[in-house]
């Protein structure tokens, strides 16, 4: 029998009660991807219905997180992340009923081929199956990620951050309640604690893809401790270089739009790499641009040669998440590609350039899971790409990369349907296949 | 710095030169991603024309590997299976003129999306980067996925049996001769020895994936020692759900050939599940038609009552890999699905049937890599699917499932080309996207 069983490690509760928690997802999980589509639409609305009802309890709820003496002593800003308001409330409701009508993902056809007369091959989506989620701070992520789940067919454990343990607890309730009539009982379960998270990445043969949303140590954590495939991003140490064709005023545009707009975020610029031709030029005019925009530059020895009042990077690797701009005076379109392949985290690398070469030599040898030509890296998002929901942005290589839609949280199947062959007459050379595309 | 080093390693020999090679393979890398696809069509023909042209030196080394103690000591399938000859060889220099004249799978357009007006989305497949292959006996799997690492743009590391290292040897040899025009000098590379593997294996941030080819226990070992994915599958449990309402004759020539046309494949037919309602009918038959094809049946007691003189099964997760076929007596064909989802490995199963109502209640509920309705287990397979060369078998539920082509060594990227666009516009509700699917 498949084991779900960790060994050696059933002594402690912990990982009893992770164990417990994983055989109950995968029953779940069985139930949960036999219900259609429709199902999964009335199960949305239902969800959505139920947290407008029940906003009040999960309110006061949060209010009850909000007033625990761990939770007043942290920084406003953090203590703010934590808060529900009714302004944040609606656009979780706004965005169940969108998911609600979006088309169903589930059981799409992505390939079909007539193998032979009466035999025919689907390549078919499915639920990947069982779900880990591990968020901190915010609290309406949950509600999120269980939309997400319930409209790809799978099931969710999630772990919240523990400063709103009891509006996490809030909102499982509603949503346990709210959709007894559709789904298994335990087709979203909470848990709690550090220890059990540690126990339940222990159990890559029954959770299928952990989703982790936090901070970079957060996520680096969870990636060197499991074994379960990780859909997100560790860091984001986006570049752009321009190149010399570069026209001054709109890439100088871009670059501000790329570290001002939203400096936090993942995918904002970290490095510009600016061709050594065009640097004389262009940095004077950059360095003004950032004072005026309170960007503070850093940058290489030549680009203090440049900008002697700009201080020297000592690491490239560095996800700032402020107004800080490092800049690298580069000799060619190699040495920028160099630079990013070793420097960067392959979120988002974006070149300025109008030189068609320069352009297509660039997209040739960067690989990362966003390649911009001549726009700001902040497009990286999968509300901007058009994904539908985002369910995040993954560095990883395979399964899903960069911004991620509802696609992420399938899997496929090959189905084959046929009249009784057998491969006999084939495997002889009897028969042969036609391996004929279809629609 | 990105870095490859593995920490508290380095001490080992085998430690430091797997961190060598390693990073050879990252800079191959670079420099492989950037050839054309004509130029990877060039240095396949050309690597097929160095493998003709060198055969005899080839097969002179695996001489020399089969005159070895060692090797003259194995049993003779084994010694067969180490073995080169023409006939082995002719379809390996065939595959690989296949491959040159395959459509170029790297850099194709999955998907395109006009964000706004100059403002263009594309995801592309690209080449992964470092594959890791691992194979035990058959020294002709070496060029076979040199080949295709070469077509899809990838560097190879690959480690060999030590039974034929001689031949190893000269494959790659031959190989790194004919591609030193076309090719970085070390976008392949071989290693030897089981430490090294280790070593190897340790390297999730500079291998993307392993492809192991051997043993399950082998495949199984590797799958519990790394963080990379792998591409593979330990076992294959497969199954038939014969309802009551499958045609006797046609029915029971599917068994027989799923059992029987190739019983060491990973995709034969391990486990029987049949219709407690017509087993009755159906036993008896299948009985006599397995006496005659040599088939050992063996069954749950409610199979014995029927059969006196099958064995009794008491581990159910079991792959024979020989003649042996286990039979199970279901009521429901939940019943049959549920004993798929507990001891299946969700490689390859099916179900025989008329009754549409049964046969959706199957596909509803069954999520193997690969569902079949009405025909044998054994056409799980990359060329029976039409996906030209096939790289592997693959059960993980993420990457790529089931028999998996060339798209099981790309990853993707999303590619997006503007005029100097910046986010804020958007972001403030000044501009919205069109979102319009191109093409």
């Amino acid at each position: 029998m498949t084991s779900l069983s960790v060994s050696g490690h059933n002594n402690n509760p912990d990982d009893a009660q992770a164990l417990q928690v994983v055989s109950q997802a995968q029953t779940a999980r069985y139930t949960q991807r036999q219900l259609t589509g429709p199902q999964r639409t009335a199960a949305l609305l239902a969800m959505a219905q139920a947290l407008a009802v029940h906003q009040p309890a999960i309110m006061a709820a949060n209010q009850q997180d909000l007033a625990d003496p761990d939770v007043t002593n942290l920084p406003l800003a953090t203590q703010n992340r934590l808060q529900l308001t009714p302004a944040k409330w609606q656009p979780v409701l706004d965005g169940l009923h969108q998911l609600a009508h979006m088309p169903d993902p589930v059981g799409q056809v992505l390939r079909q081929t007539l193998l032979d007369d009466g035999l025919t091959l689907q390549q078919q989506t499915l639920p990947l199956g069982v779900l880990l989620i591990i968020f901190e701070a915010r609290p309406d992520v949950l509600p999120q990620v269980a939309g997400l789940a319930l409209k790809s067919g799978n099931v969710l454990i999630a772990k919240g951050g523990t400063e709103t343990t009891h509006t996490n607890r809030a909102i499982l309730h509603c949503l346990q309640q709210a959709l007894a009539p559709y789904c298994h009982p335990q087709w979203v379960q909470c848990v709690e604690g550090r220890a059990m998270v540690q126990a339940l990445l222990a159990h890559h043969q029954g959770i299928d893809l952990v989703i982790p949303r936090g901070s970079n140590a957060m996520v680096q954590h969870i990636m060197a401790h499991t074994r379960i495939p990780v859909l997100g991003h560790a860091d984001g140490v986006c570049h752009l270089y321009w190149h010399a064709s570069a026209p001054l005023a709109d890439s100088l545009a871009v670059v501000l739009d790329a570290k001002t707009q939203y400096p936090a975020a993942c995918n904002a610029l970290e490095t510009l790499l600016i061709d050594a031709t065009c640097a004389p030029v262009v940095l004077p005019q950059l360095a003004q641009a950032a004072a005026q925009a309170g960007i503070t530059l850093t940058g290489c020895p030549q680009t203090q040669a440049l900008l002697p009042q700009v201080a020297l990077v000592t690491e490239w690797h560095q996800e700032y998440g402020d107004l800080t701009l490092a800049i690298k005076c580069v000799d060619t379109v190699q040495q920028a590609m160099a630079h990013i392949q070793a420097y960067g985290s392959h979120h988002t690398d974006g070149i300025l350039a109008e030189d068609a070469d320069t352009i297509n030599a660039f997209l040739a040898g960067v690989d990362s899971a966003s390649v911009f030509v001549n726009t700001s890296t902040r497009f990286a998002d999968g509300f901007r790409y058009g994904l539908g929901a985002e369910v995040g942005i993954s560095t990883s290589r395979t399964h899903a990369r960069g911004p991620v839609g509802l696609q992420g949280l399938l899997t496929t199947r090959w189905v084959l349907t046929g009249q009784y062959q057998t491969v006999k007459p084939y495997a002889c050379g009897a028969k042969s296949f036609l391996h004929k595309p279809l629609g």
